[in-house]
């Protein structure tokens, strides 16, 4: 996994902080939080907090006593050691696209099926860049509604030895998710005690918390699973229009989840999470890889430092409908801010299009050039004698060429990031070799990509077992 | 023009500095830099400087003492004073590409011509985020080689009211380009107090200052009109293959070349220029938009901030052959780490395509959309009690929107970057209005920018006189 070495770019002052601080406890105390869910109300009330209906009135303090118990960073067990991953301090992990009920692929675009889900699972094995497939990478809308979650994480599972996303659509699922990963890990012991998953349990900005993804949240908890608890914030739609509000409201909504879940089970892993653009005003459309997302997303940075809490946000948003220049500058407009911030968890890496409604399958492979590129930017640079060569100066001369120096055929193998998809053809070999845009030379490499796609070796006896408990549960739940 | 308020990204440690700071002084006393041109010698050589051949052996303490001679910041004047710019400090000014022999229009890709040449300067007059349209926006290839200059001149005169760069083909058309300023701002003295034009001096890097580039920098520095010194880089075949080796080059290079105006001019101003990227170490291709370029670029900042001198580099540059999703995301590779860095003056902000061998009229529109967000990006945060809309929480409660909210409303118009280009639309209503890419959009734009364009008011006696100007010169070189 990559670990981010380079300086933070932190763009809040002291005094910024001590606004937003302000504002957050207001906020917290005065507004305060809708739970949908009794056992969460109760667990509030316990700890002597004001509960009116569903709105919990927080005591900021009491609050930051609760975030004070959750682990500033932690691991998530790959079922390959090699691809575990550490969530926190300098470490970056990346995911693919998450929830799209629809993909592209070229002129096409359908809904997505799980072949479809298979295909990009199959993708994010295949690139090192990539952490993990993420979780519902498209929605396999060809698979029956009430038991998908169970071929979705025995595809996650049996394609992938990458850490994966736990399904939360319901506590049902969520307990699923958990049996499933006590298969594949040697049981629940082994992953209370290093977790296995990791679920995004979004918050229903403006400041409510849905019972659903509450009762997965309390299954995940309870379990040792970490929760990225994560405001969904369009802002202008979600939150107030200016970024100050939505920095005091994302506050507010993820520390009262991660309080939560150390009221579940104190010391359980959490993230702080964030999800923030904005809409268009004109026309309502969400909007992303905006100037917006990206001062939001410096920000989130920053605050989540200020909380000592590992956070996610960021990937390769973008609004547009096509992998064109559009979705490239909007790609890396969010990334390279995600790089820029340090984010610990990036959902969405690779492979978003149209506001995330869209899984792209040129778009996943743009997506892994840029973040591959971010890899190499954001890797510190060595500066000593050697490195400045004075030597090739003497070999070379004034007005002369390195091309052929000692010091440039020693390291002419690795000096350079190597491009998977970008092409600096001249005009002439370029037009020889088909005239093709990006989105072409991508669709050959997903393409190429899949057909070697080689499945990581699983035991017998795991897969076995994995098979039986989805069509059991398959049968138990109907479908 | 836009002042970069935002924190620079800064990746050199003291140490790393320090360590550059011997390679410069080792490269420039011990193997030197070349200066075609006599006069230059015999300057360096009147300066105590050690001088063979055409090698200047030259002492780094010296050189320093001349640099501190160049001023950290200063102005350059538009014909329209709203359009003046200043060159320095938290400034960043920017002009459009420059150089390239060809154009590329949709899937048309031809020589360029004074027509297209035109077209771009008027594009360049369009948008306010161009400070300039810069000077070779393309090749005119349909005018005569030795007056082309004039052409070009008059066309940057007269078809817009911002700053423009002057011809450095050689001493000739320098002193033309500075008698046809005169002829615009009222007299050379007036534009000896306040310059009115910037050019690009490049170095024949390795180490070597060619004849053509020298006469020019002499009538120009002579003339107190800036001088952008700018080593030509291309890590691996102008410059060893490591980063740290071009930066100690660069710094010898354009260094060396701020001494010269000096002695040639005390006082006058100058630009670190730096024009840095890599080749494909297979293919010897040149790239751009690489990881490499965006570290050199930040290095770059630091290190110009650190001799105190004002700074080029930057801009959207890309290897891609058609505006698709590489150029979105490669030009955007180039223009954050512009800003993170906080360059000066940034030339190629727009129009960059095939490794700059081409203007593209597609890519020129996006380079706006990605200026343009730049700017709002870049802009710093206003972060107080207003802004925290308390009240719109109030007023909109848990689980609500705040699309109708007072504050909302009090806000809506200018509270989020407008897109030029980008669509946000969703699926049905973009496949409605034609289902375009973004290169598709883009052309919708130049021409309906073109068609609207209104030439800047000029007086009639100065367009005749350099009209008057122009036709004599030209009879005058044969053309």
């Amino acid at each position: 996994m990559f670990h981010n070495r380079m300086p933070r770019y932190e763009i809040l002052s002291a005094d910024a902080m001590e606004t937003l601080d302000r504002g957050w406890r207001k906020l917290m105390t005065e507004i305060g939080v809708e739970f949908m869910d009794e056992r969460a109300l109760e667990l509030f009330r316990q700890a002597g907090q004001k509960v009116v209906d569903n709105t919990v009135f927080l005591d900021p303090e009491f609050v930051l006593a609760q975030v004070a118990k959750a682990p500033r960073e932690f691991d998530v067990q790959a079922r390959n050691p090699a691809n575990s991953i550490h969530i926190g301090g300098d470490s970056m992990a990346f995911g693919a696209v998450y929830g799209p009920p629809f993909v592209r692929q070229g002129d096409v675009r359908r809904d997505a099926t799980m072949s479809d889900f298979r295909n990009f699972t199959k993708l994010a094995q295949s690139f090192e860049v990539m952490d993990s497939a993420g979780g519902v990478i498209c929605e396999p809308n060809d698979t029956p509604l009430d038991s998908r979650h169970l071929d979705m994480t025995y595809a996650l599972q049996t394609l992938t030895d990458k850490v994966y996303m736990g399904n939360v659509v319901s506590g049902v699922n969520a307990a699923d998710t958990i049996a499933m990963s006590s298969i594949l890990f040697g049981g629940r012991d082994n992953i209370v005690k290093t977790p296995a998953s990791i679920q995004l349990i979004n918050c229903n900005s403006p400041l409510r918390w849905d019972d659903r993804m509450l009762e997965s949240q309390f299954e995940y908890s309870t379990a040792g699973q970490p929760v990225v608890l994560t405001p969904f914030i369009l802002m202008g739609a979600m939150s107030p229009v200016t970024i100050p509000a939505a920095l005091v409201q994302q506050i507010v909504e993820a520390l009262s989840g991660v309080a939560l879940s150390q009221l579940i089970n104190p010391g359980c892993p959490v993230i702080f999470g964030s999800f923030l653009s904005n809409i268009d005003m004109q026309s309502g459309s969400p909007t992303f890889g905006t100037p917006e997302s990206g001062i939001g997303l410096l920000c989130t940075g920053q605050i989540a430092r200020h909380f000592g809490l590992p956070f996610r946000t960021g990937g390769g948003l973008t609004s547009s409908q096509v992998p064109d220049a559009q979705a490239g500058y909007e790609a890396l407009m969010t990334m390279m801010p995600t790089f820029l911030a340090g984010a610990n968890w990036v959902m969405h890496s690779a492979g978003w299009l149209e506001g995330g409604l869209v899984a792209g399958y040129e778009k996943f492979i743009v997506d892994i050039e840029i973040l591959q590129m971010m890899h190499a930017e954001f890797t510190p640079l060595e500066i000593d004698e050697a490195s400045m060569a004075f030597g090739a100066h003497e070999e070379v001369g004034h007005g002369g060429h390195f091309l052929g120096a000692m010091h440039t055929m020693e390291r002419f193998r690795t000096c350079f990031y190597r491009p998977l998809l970008s092409s600096s053809d001249n005009y002439e070999k370029w037009m020889r070799t088909g005239g093709v845009d990006t989105a072409h030379r991508a669709e050959k490499i997903y393409q190429k990509k899949l057909e070697e796609y080689v499945a990581p070796p699983l035991d017998d006896a795991i897969r076995l077992e994995l098979e039986e408990y989805v069509v059991r549960r398959r049968a138990e739940l109907g479908d």
